[in-house]
């Protein structure tokens, strides 16, 4: 990959996974109808993606697991017939870490085991933030582990359970983890989903005839034409098998904490959250965004595709016309041109081309959903400005993204956040554009529907920007990499 | 791949080529600078993609040609090594048509052949209507036909010129064919361009430094910052070597009959075409159609992606917001999953989903480029009423597509064509539509800056549109496939 | 792959494993090294190989496992260059038992597992007789088991083992395990090499200039140049470190039980075992054969290959001209040919062709190395029977083989081995000729160099020809496969 | 390639094509056929094999071209049943010359070209010795090569001819063409076979069932269970129809010169050419120079495989015992670990391994097919002498191998051939053996059944070592690698 296109990728928040489970499909249909929920999930795990299916007629569970795209792996009749059965879950992941020899594939979800009461497969969604700790505890204890994921504490924490049912090694494995978790579990016969007390992550229930759908978003819903049932509750597990769908609360209660940045940017704009359109909450951020930051110009440019509905909303407050100055290639996935060195230096544009017709001679206001490093911002600036753009004004439809997520987000060190080392005067001389204007906080959550944050106990997770961490990050401030905002 | 998304493959028009060459780079550079502009056609043909290159270090032709795209194909450094020189043409192409057994391959441009003078490469955007007669004649005298490309008569008649230098060769060569063709064509010592007389192709000259660039579109000249010099003008051939760049007219001239559907769909946004941006010229389009078709409405809703920059223009003029009602996964391209029968007639909306909460009980107007099949409209319309649109009005940014295209375009059989076996009152009744309008034709070339078309001398080819055809389609009419509108 | 095909595999017996490994050998040559030995080995596992490599530079551990032949997957240099350091082990495996999903990648050894002390990989030749009864034990104790390797049991004892170092930890794990083992184990700093007490399977220490080598043939030795120093006695295990190589005796001593087959069969014949010349051994088995089974006929053909150097033995020692009647294709590796249902039923010669030049008109004494279901047997009489051969005599380099081996071997169930249902008349009956005969069981012993077979302890393991397991078989007991003799 | 490999293959003759077709046989049995032919005849051509068929139902050629062992291409039902139809022929290729870019894809055959009269596939075994003379002429003339092989001239030729039907288009060419060629073609409704009149390559007709076969050798007839009908006689066309096998003669009649190498080495021992069994010609040749070359010794070690037969036969004349002393690694193709310099420098055996306990303190006859750069011979002296030998006779199946061949044989240049700047002496020393003979060409006569070598007019080719040319190799003189004996 190229210098230029690591710039690119490396500059944004990514979401690490998207699960999606079915129960109870025709039989040969669910692992079909998985492949084709990732398919709609794919922006929450681009790099890799596996399904484990049980078919009760040969009483096996099958598994594969492919690194690339859905489109790329899962889409052959051949791949699905190897899947058999009419239960399967699947999973979407971001990063493969480590990819030494075959420990890449191994990291692919769903994490599949054997216990004494059967096998159980597992596909989880967050994040684990005492997984160091638990592993060093378990490898002390005989315990062996075979990949770099945190998620196989809980496979391990299972294996150990003394209860005798898959579904009560679950619950127990999970009373001794801390972090962000929602899962979607498989036996022979059930099919589990389940969200962390604080509901940092979102998993939706849906109906597809007569079965059972799980999935981390409604757009996959959509996809296969499922109906919408409802989403699932923080600390909620439902157990779903011939009896139906069951509802336990095997957690301590907890305020919910909803993760907002999914609002911003992780979720697909035609889902819905808990009844929220994220394409209409993106929209009023623009509408916000507008109002808190008042400017004259000539033209509303997004940053494609993510900063789009927010430029809609923020041309439509503000009247001034919105046009797409900066244009997507549709064809730049995560593979890129190898170019020589000699070429790598000329800045090539693999995925962004200017518009020179909407923006020459033009006051730009470009709006993008948010900061991270900077780099690509300082790449779309300098685009727009040779182009012939009179101004760039920058608005960003997320407060500045000063803190790490431990919550299941791929985030830069905290150095490496521009807004952790400068204030906003010096991120726009940086930059170098005209002006720069964040949401504020407040106006965040007015964009959902809030009348204010709460500053006592906030209605979401807004960590990134607040540094309020609802979890403590066990791990990270065990490694050093974070001490708490309370505790400076 | 599912019969669901054949339907949505099958129903719009195809550029068949993109065309792109670099004539004098640093050594070593000039086919990733090929690789570069070939990703940014990508657009004008998704099969295959094919690059030759000429080292003089070694006195050799390197020539590869791969199936995919090129994101997939050409961008590893080993594939670019493999095409070591400072001057490289390449070609991309949309169907490869036959594919039995290895004869897919042959068909991938830039064609390459030796000839008594030495070797030439040509890469060709456009279609021969005298092939078939042509083949057959060639065939007879003793020449053997490699591929199925209506290309390959190129190469043949230039192997029986008694010419000397190969320029001479391709004028020999050229003179025989009929057609609309923009060539790009390289020997040991020159790259050559030329347009037919009527132009009915586009092809651009750009500067990359000291080397010289040939390109169908300027987006392409944007992807590695070259400087946009000028279009090659219809009939025009131009010689580069180490003498510069030598323009001739080895041609009749003829009126300027460029494609209009260029404008309308085939090139990209961000390119510009004779000095006119595509962008602009679509969100004209738009403008020009609401003002010819008014109507009352909740909002204005683009059919991704080609049809947002005519609704953009539309909401702009009407002042009824414009808002994503449909959107796109960006994860889907040419490949899809193949689901079980069961799953298949699902409906299932791999590439697009509507965004329920802009469309719920709206009235809404649904822009999109052109009605080829009508399939995809009935699907769109569809989801959108199912998603609870009040009304659905279909506002349609280019005429009725009526009749097919021999000029390099890969359209259906004349009665495939909703247009030419339907009335606009029986095309809406069909889609299910609660009104439905086409931009006129007059409308269009206002569009593109025209006053009016001119009836006698049409400024563009139009033919799909209009039945007039500026160049005969011989072999068309040979096989019965069209009876001429003038003999109708 | 043909029935046809899976008759001659089906029908011989084959050995499980081949596993070799490098201490201290120049820095990046070390898994360069392991894949030439176990290329050199591959005649002992052919469906997939493993290595992993210490390299102290970056003191990680490096893995890769590949189905198909080395000189298929281990022989790039990018495959050898992901495998850094100077301390290396690898494995060749015959079956990979299970194959569903990545299941089989899974199973290819070497083993490894971070334990508590750090990381650890094994290389097992052989097979452990109560792997079932200890996988039960420890899953119930909360052990996942990731393949179904019986191998894997050795790690999880070793894991739960409370002993601090390494190799401590599996002298604990294997004073638990039932069976026969020849081990290569290596950790950070060392390479362990050992043999079960009984030492039913080989393996021999070499040198390489300064660094060590572990291998289960001399072969392995020759191909790299190394110097053979000597065999690793049966119960000793050597631990290879910057200190050199130390002996230890942590197991119960035992009788010594090799295999006899290894002479028969298993190694190559270019191998020398305790300083015994297996092709000379062979050889000698042609000559105790010719002693014990005089007949008068015009030339002795070997079953190539296995049974070449028993027929040149039987020649020599007859006096009967030795030549090939029989041809093998030597482009046959374990890939065949898909032929339609027809063509199949024809009889097709993939292997093996007859030379009909040699037999035709002849009394022809066929030497073969053994008869396990006979199938191939049959084949190969029909053959030389239909080039004209006037008298086809069988003789065989091996007792009847009437017991399934538990050792690592792959043999047929009891009730497949034609030898344990039917007398050696009716053997040659089913077969169809002329004479049959074996070698004796005490032949067999003095072509090893005995006097006779020590009936109350015998010299080797000689359980697939008498039935006397010298290592209860607790898993087959335990599964009703097998009634031990002694109880019938 | 490790240089170490690059000496073995280098140091031996190849012959460079098989070739195989039937007519006839049962729909969809065609191409499978071919595919089990061409594996029988893998020893003729390792590097490429491709397949054509005609499939009456669809009326359509197929064709497949593949690089790699035909195990390992044309293996699968998918490939096989890409290839329909009753009629097929196939090619093994040894070298795909040049491989730049797809060029060597093109260079496999069968070539398959489309005339007036209709399609037609040609397969050629042998070369044109006027190739470079009749391509400069064909392109000066318009054709258009499309890959580096001679045979294409035969195609080129064929599509100038004015005669109407395709055998006699064929004969046109071949009168044109000088050279060696055994040929199989096929039309829509024929299969032609034919040898050119010195009949140097091989060609066989054969019956199975109702089907008529052509093969290279008698081998690949046997490997399907089909019945031997004869020899093609040099200077025959068959044409093989509906109307059964008609036998034609279109050429001058010229004294029949096959190739005596392919009893030395190109065929394979179990082929019978003109109903002489190889293998026992082989035997012969190891007769006979035993004969000739009388000395005492203890064993008769033969390099195998292709010195085996000879070193067999020389065991029975003098009475030494014959031992496999040298092994060959069965699981050794043509692709090998590419260790690092500091491995490859110390001379690993890759292929052949000694076997000391044969050729410790022995004198060894070592005997070899033949001698062509002297490097595998030194390589294995070497191995011999290292395990203890004391003596190392070396004798050689064939006379000394002093001149190129240009007819259809890949030959290093004249000066690389060791007994064409040496004798006998210098090269006994060169090797450093303790006697080195070779037989005399008499003896090879002999050996072939003939009493003695008729000078005037050989009864075989034998330019290799006699470097009396029967068919002018006109390319090789115009570029001045020869200068024919009889002008020196």
């Amino acid at each position: 990959m190229s210098s230029e296109d690591c710039i690119w990728d490396d500059d944004t928040l990514h979401e690490e996974c998207g699960i999606f489970g079915v129960y109870g499909a025709e039989a040969g249909d669910a692992s079909a109808l998985v492949a084709l929920g990732l398919h709609a999930l794919q922006h929450r795990g681009q790099e890799a993606a596996g399904i484990v299916a049980y078919d009760s007629d040969s009483a096996e569970f099958y598994q594969d697991r492919r690194i690339g795209l859905v489109r790329d792996t899962f889409t052959k009749q051949a791949a699905i017939d190897r899947l058999p059965g009419s239960l399967a879950i699947g999973h979407n992941r971001y990063s493969t870490a480590g990819g030494k020899g075959i420990t890449a594939l191994r990291d692919i979800q769903p994490i599949f085991a054997e216990f004494a009461p059967g096998g159980c497969a597992i596909a989880h969604n967050g994040n684990i933030t005492n997984a160091d700790a638990l592993r060093k505890d378990l490898v002390n204890r005989g315990s062996i582990f075979q990949s770099s994921s945190d998620t196989e504490c809980i496979v391990h924490l299972m294996a150990r359970s003394i209860q005798k049912s898959l579904p009560e090694r679950i619950t127990d494995a999970l009373r001794a983890v801390e972090g962000a978790f929602s899962i979607i579990a498989m036996t022979r016969t059930k099919m589990i989903g389940l969200r962390d007390p604080s509901g940092v992550r979102p998993l939706v229930l849906g109906k597809f005839g007569e079965a059972h759908v799980l999935s981390s978003e409604t757009c996959a819903l959509d996809i296969i034409g499922a109906e919408y049932v409802r989403d699932i509750e923080p600390g909620e597990m439902v157990i779903i098998s011939d009896k139906g769908v069951v509802s336990t609360r095997p957690f301590e209660p907890k305020p919910s904490r909803f993760c907002v940045f999914e609002y911003v940017y992780f979720s697909r704009p035609d889902s819905q959250i808990d009844g929220r359109s994220v394409y209409e909450t993106r929209r009023n951020i623009g509408i916000e965004l507008a109002r808190e930051n008042k400017i004259d110009a000539d033209v509303v440019v997004p940053v494609p595709d993510s900063g789009t509905p927010a430029a809609i909303g923020y041309s439509q407050e503000s009247g001034i016309p919105f046009n797409f100055g900066v244009i997507r290639n549709q064809y730049t996935g995560r593979t890129f041109i190898e170019p020589t060195d000699h070429i790598r230096n000329l800045g090539v544009k693999l995925k962004l081309n200017v518009n020179r017709a909407v923006v020459e001679g033009k006051r730009v206001i470009l709006v993008d959903d948010s900061i991270v490093r900077g780099t690509t911002s300082i790449k779309i600036m300098q685009m727009v400005r040779d182009a012939g753009a009179k101004e760039v004004h920058f608005r960003i439809a997320s407060p500045p993204t000063a803190w790490p997520c431990y919550y299941g987000v791929d985030t830069p060190d905290r150095e490496k956040l521009l807004a952790s080392r400068m204030t906003e005067e010096e991120m726009r001389k940086h930059i170098g554009v005209d002006s720069l204007s964040f949401i504020s906080l407040d106006g965040l959550y007015r964009a959902c529907g809030e009348k204010s944050r709460n500053a006592a106990m906030p209605q979401y997770c807004d960590a990134c920007f607040s540094g309020e961490y609802p979890l403590v990050p066990a791990d990270a401030i065990a490694r050093g990499e974070l001490s708490l905002k309370a505790a400076e």
